[in-house]
């Protein structure tokens, strides 16, 4: 089976292709890594590498002409660039998603199509646990453009184009990597900073709850939709995944029980009211019963997120 | 204020350009009309009349040049078209509403927006009552179409590039003219056809409740959109018309005590499973407290409707 993923470079592609180097999606022989950059290949599997703009004219059809069975669509505008760029949001993370769904129509070939959707298709006001059916009402471009995406994915699925599964991804956490300047940022950066002795700096009271999953758990979810035979998942072309509801308090507290009192000390309480307007401006929980009835994995608890970062960045420090 | 009606000659169209010419919708002086056939002018204001296809390159641009004040977007390829003809559904109802959308956010003066949108919206299963927050999962490409377009004009009145409503009809019945083809059409079919001494057939059991509303207040609904204060329908991008909640049996029952046993006489009860899948698949009912805090219009009852469509239709049979 030959399995591309568009969006390779990024910190969940790059995780994506070791995890289906691995075994992750049962029967992948091929695996077609693209970014605007060239991503790093991998081994285990025949693995091409192509530095390619998905809203750049054609190349769109140069990737469906490769035939993938398989595409996870990952690339996107992030938030922050898709809002202060209306043009450039539309272009990337719409029209750049119906040319590829386009392209992969004119093949013929009917691939599987797993897309990287967000829970900024939801706006407020919220329940304090989001139904499975509540409502789009995104509060932003980013959120507007997934929205249009997943509805143009489903359409194209329902007419038999291709084979299409949208995935909304909880907030991840911990993030790898240098701080940045996403509202969401603290909820890794006070984790990840304090473990290797640095300060990091929490701008939202300790009883704020936000919905998350560790980077692992996020891309075994985009494995099992893509490794799920296709009439289980064809009934639910948009899912949310499975996430943990835990708050900054717990957080702080797992940090403490795992890396000492020292490690928790590293982490300031600056309030940011603008920091806290947004993420408490966004659904603390949500059902996910058909993901779970259908097998998604999801976190243990916080604890296990921490242990899953130690793991893999933190084991030398 | 200068009005333009995109769509000016379709059934609502018409009646919205007569309502509006008779002061439905306060300080309105010049109306342009705008459809793929000229439609007819109407008199008390003044009046222009456009053919011209939306989607064609450069019309978005010509109609924003005229500088409209207030644009009523009633065009659009119909559902039955739009599932045959997937391309021509896509470049009408999405490409060409946002080519719209595009050229009035370019021309800087933030026109009004109107624009009808569908229950198609929403797809299978229902509630009972379908709640105002409700998710959208269209069952056909025109319902993907409207919610994609929905989307759409809600960011671009976030942004502050217009300032955009969406309005979802009921289905309008009792709709003038001859038969069509719409699982929809018996809805009208069995009411106008026996006030003029012809059969109809009803396809569904008596118990089938609908969701409709007359074609004055659908009008009337969108012409009170236009003239409530953008600051008091803003924060609705979205909004439900009201309808009413009604039986094919009440529909039967009221005609029979308006026009007679005679009349009742001539609908035949032939059983059609296609159609009847189709409107039972319809939600039966919507929660519109929205829309009545804001004082949108509703029909008083079944006979209310019947009377209203002989007043202007029937009344010389």
């Amino acid at each position: 089976m030959r399995v591309m993923i568009i969006g390779a470079a990024g910190m969940l592609g790059a995780k994506l292709s070791k995890q289906i180097a691995a075994g992750a999606v049962p029967g992948a022989t091929e695996l077609t890594l693209v970014d605007r950059v060239a991503p790093d290949p991998v081994t285990s599997v025949t693995c091409t590498s192509h530095a390619a703009d998905l809203g750049a004219p054609g190349t769109a059809e140069e990737l469906a002409a490769l035939k993938p069975d398989l595409v996870f669509h990952l690339a996107a505008v992030v938030s922050g660039q898709a809002e202060a760029e209306f043009d450039t949001g539309y272009a990337v993370n719409l029209d750049a998603s119906r040319a590829l769904f386009e392209a992969l129509r004119a093949s013929g070939t009917q691939p599987r199509v797993i897309f990287a959707s967000s829970l900024a298709v939801y706006g407020p006001p919220f329940p304090d646990v989001v139904p499975e059916d509540f409502g789009l009402r995104p509060a932003s471009s980013y959120g507007t453009q997934k929205a249009m995406t997943e509805l143009l994915l489903a359409d194209y699925s329902r007419k038999g184009f291709l084979r299409g599964t949208s995935l909304r991804l909880p907030t991840v956490s911990i993030r790898p990597g240098l701080p940045n300047a996403a509202a969401s940022g603290f909820l890794s950066g006070i984790l990840r900073e304090p473990l290797v002795g640095q300060t990091a700096n929490c701008p939202v009271p300790d009883d704020t709850k936000v919905w998350i999953a560790s980077p692992d758990i996020t891309v075994a979810g985009l494995a099992h939709a893509a490794a799920l035979p296709w009439e289980h998942i064809a009934p639910h072309p948009v899912l949310n995944l499975r996430g943990i509801c835990v708050s900054v308090g717990e957080m702080l507290a797992t940090l403490e029980a795992e890396a000492g009192a020292d490690a928790r000390a590293l982490v300031t309480h600056d309030p940011d009211p603008a920091i806290a307007r947004i993420v408490q401006s966004w659904p603390e929980a949500f059902v996910t019963d058909t993901a779970e009835a259908l097998g998604f994995p999801v976190n243990g608890g916080f604890a296990s997120i921490l242990r899953e970062y130690q793991a893999e960045f933190a084991a030398a420090p």
